[in-house]
């Protein structure tokens, strides 16, 4: 039995998830779709699913008996909303990050979610699933190098936008290697601070790139992080940890190195879909499989929640320029 | 609409694609399983696919109204008979490497296939859908370093059974690269030599393991592969083009590096299926886009016999000691 | 024409100077040795240079006739006397890392070689003679990444001795990247802060280990480095700059790859004379084509004022937790 | 004591050797210059060691009171001649390869310095100073991947002259690899066989550039060495070896990374001294500390006379299109 998905939001990201379930997945199929601009959202299910619907309201795709699981991947500003009825619907719902724009709007999803007692909610950390980062997830289980001591990491990309403000770089970019970190090492962060190296001449002076990010978790793992979002030449995702015995090192994308005019090239990739899309994929199934056998295994609401309690404290960083505690509300039982 | 596919040999690899069939790809369901030992494909239905239906015969699975596509995965020599049959029914099918034990056994294909006009094989040669090797071939078709003048290769295993003759070394192990340097040079090969190193005391001697096989294309293009199935360290494939004005190397797998006890360490793939499994994914995929557009695009007959073909003069030259020429079929008009 | 050296302190790295004098290096001869317990300067002395004569105190040897220029590795609390007794001497020094136990020590030194009006000091920092640090330098001196924004850096030993101190973490440690980063950047530093990861439980509580530094630049340059005595894998230098444009990272020493086990091995120094032999060989080779020349060319006393202020500033910072300003006397017009 | 050194042949490299000695050699001073056009003698004295004195004739030189060591860096052509009159003069002699141009020449050479009963000749053969294959060597005796079976080797040049000739890619180039491949495996070699792929449009044809040389030693081991003297991109030396547990590969010279552009680069040297530089340093040091020690440690005469009686098989067989069997002489006693 193949799971019915509607999607919400067929923007970029969501027309990429469309494609990927109506040609790449297994067990799914497109049964619904609604944006904001319908007309998008026909010319999407055009070309990759002419049998769906395109809903007039999100609510009467949420709502729709021909809908068994949900896909958000509409403005940040209206997650919290839809996953809220979506729980309230009782469907499964996949929400890209973040799950909601505040730590507030996370708890209460947490809240009602534990209210209903089952899972519902996977939220779209794609890294998780990356093939780099598995490979670093198994080493850490295996204490390949001892207990952790500390982290050195960078978030790169090769240009952001003009409207792209000095705190997006947290709760967009950023948030990512909040919730990876969390993942990694199995432990929340307790403090974080927001240095500022001198920025970029290629970026508005106003949005201070880049800036390093340190993190404390709660065994004292000291996490530095450089999140750079007009670096120019690459997106370019980096990772290592430093533990009592030795250090390990998220591997580079394989690419082909071309050996000419006196130079060794490999190719860096230049963007996100590039860099990840394999874990797109596998992100989108492991949800897929999750709704088929009934338990999802993916990030979960409280994933979200500590993310973006952990932006909101780097945010508060960025403006007071000191070390901010992070304090999280006890995590409900449905998540331990 | 869904490709309802039959499978043919549901050992080791069989099995792992009835699986991926079930699992992991889009718009396939397992049908129906036919093994030789009927028990190890009930038992494989059972794990994967219990609504699929077990016969007594490939004939009748073959010749099944719910078969929409057949996947031959038995014993190598029992391919050319199942292929022809298939075409006779006027079912695609996907044929494991060989297309046939012998150049004479494809040339019946071709005529076969060629005589119903369309192509409906695809043979499993999975490295053209590896990433690597797909890397490879882009930065060839740019001609990113020139015409190209020569390519040094290595095809080891770590540990090959008793039973492996020297004959296997070519027929089922180089095999893969002759089909691999046919893709990516767009060119066939013209002569062949190989030449014996000193033995590894870790084979059989009579195995004579490893070997060095030199190619010729019609180019011009001397390719040497060394051929090694008992080198203990890693399935390991290597391959580099040198042009006029430069070379390029694949790509080894990302895996990640521990620094530990004064050594960085960076793991090796220890088998095939390790190595190349998204690219057997991606083949079977393919396979069954193939059918539903009514058009496969994967590695065709003539590409099985070209490799056939080639291996038969490896064979010779394994024996003569001398260099081999390679004459081939004109390419019948379907495949051009 | 041979410069006669004067060697003070024959300890381990005392000794192997000796040793590089009378085997490696062009142009100079063993002339004089002491050291606090004479048999050792005897006993190294016989082993490397048989004809140099062991003087009874520092001051005969700086001030014997035999003696061209010194060169003093005896302990650090007696740099700062030895150097100014040998500019008050006329004599060339090139003295270990540090120049003073402190930063008014240093003051002392840039009063008197000014008031002599000549440079006659090097400072033992091997470094700058280092291939893969002057390949680093020749990138930033061409703009390669456009201006620099950031380093990442980390400085790792096997294992400290249980006599390893907090400040000595600095004072010994540190001051090398401090040093390399204002010869690297041609600029001062302006703050200094210090952070604490949890702790390896193979150093002893009190020592801290490892710590993260962090470091800002006249230009606003950020810099942060992992200070890690007892990482237990290997003598570990590592180093990057982010610019406008692009990253640039240090190469690792070459090495032969051994693929064994499944696993790709490359091996990491485990000791700072291995890492660093070559620099060491090229820095004394500078200082005595410096002497011939009349005229030194390596890291002056300016540059040894610089790391120890900034490693001052460094341990005020390790014992406030707080960021410290750093603040340097105006450069003397000799050193300009 | 200085040993005085005499150097006939002041050309490129013969100059480079004179700087060497007047600049970074340890004991050894510049005593005399000969060069077939003298002025040359003249301007690189003036240039490096103004106290040398230029003789009239090579014989002069050689049997100066005032030279203890001659170096020879003259025409291939004048080799022979002038090292039979060194040793006959009883003076250690420093040969640039090859030693003679014909193995004949050198078993003449083999029988004069046997008579005389005593090492006097070094051979220029500077790979077996340079640390990569040092590292090799090393990894190779300690048998870190158990017996040998195959090595993968490249000699590649950015561009050739329009005078180089088929012959001048064996016995200029080739012969390099020819006796690093002596050293590293501690044995002979007994046939050759010469393979020609498509040449590069970029040298004469008649050239025909690249070419792939197969060796064979005593105890089975197959060689593969790609000569390619227009490859355009890099002077580029690769070598790996395969034994019966592992493979070991000659390591890239370390350079800095720069990530730009969407790409990592990593520079190729482009040139023999580039890529030697400290090989060529260390390998007339050596013939130095082993004139002063009375006993020489580098590539002797008989490395020489297997090196240029292997060419001459590689010549045969370059011409043949066969494999050609190499046959030497009993090698001497004073050698063994």
């Amino acid at each position: 039995m193949s799971v019915r998905l509607g999607f919400i939001g067929t923007g970029d990201l969501g027309a990429d998830h469309v494609r990927r379930c109506a040609n790449i997945m297994s067990g799914a199929t497109v049964s619904a779709l609604y944006n904001r601009t319908q007309s998008r959202a026909e010319k999407v299910a055009r070309q990759f699913a002419p049998q769906a619907r395109v809903t007039a309201t999100p609510e009467e795709l949420i709502e729709s008996p021909q809908v068994d699981a949900v896909v958000i991947s509409s403005a940040s500003q209206t997650h919290e909303e839809l996953v809220l009825k979506a729980i309230q619907a009782g469907k499964y719902v996949f929400c890209e990050k973040p799950l909601a724009t505040t730590a507030e709007g996370c708890e209460r999803i947490l809240k009602t979610e534990s209210a209903i007692g089952k899972r519902l909610v996977q939220v779209g950390f794609m890294r998780v699933y990356d093939q780099g980062y598995l490979n670093l997830k198994s080493l850490v289980d295996q204490k390949a190098i001892g207990p952790l001591l500390m982290a050195h990491a960078a978030h790169r990309n090769p240009t952001a936008g003009p409207h792209y403000t000095r705190e997006m770089l947290i709760s967009e970019t950023l948030i990512h290697d909040v919730n990876t970190f969390h993942w990694l090492l199995g432990e929340s962060f307790t403090a974080a601070q927001v240095l500022y190296p001198r920025s970029t001449s290629k970026a508005d002076a106003a949005l201070q790139d880049p800036q390093l990010v340190i993190l404390e978790t709660e065994s004292g793992v000291l996490i530095d992080v450089e999140v750079f979002v007009n670096c120019q030449f690459g997106y370019d995702v980096q990772c290592a940890f430093i533990g009592e015995s030795g250090e390990i090192r998220l591997p580079e994308p394989a690419r082909a190195t071309v050996r000419r005019n006196g130079q060794n090239h490999t190719p860096i990739t230049m963007g996100c879909k590039e860099r990840f899309e394999t874990a797109y994929d596998r992100e989108l199934q492991a949800f897929v499989d999750g709704v088929t056998a009934g338990k999802l295994t993916g990030p979960d609401s409280w994933a979200g929640y500590v993310a973006s309690a952990t932006a909101d404290a780097c945010i508060r960083a960025q403006k007071s320029g000191q070390r901010e505690d992070i304090r999280l509300i006890p995590q409900p039982g449905l998540y331990q």
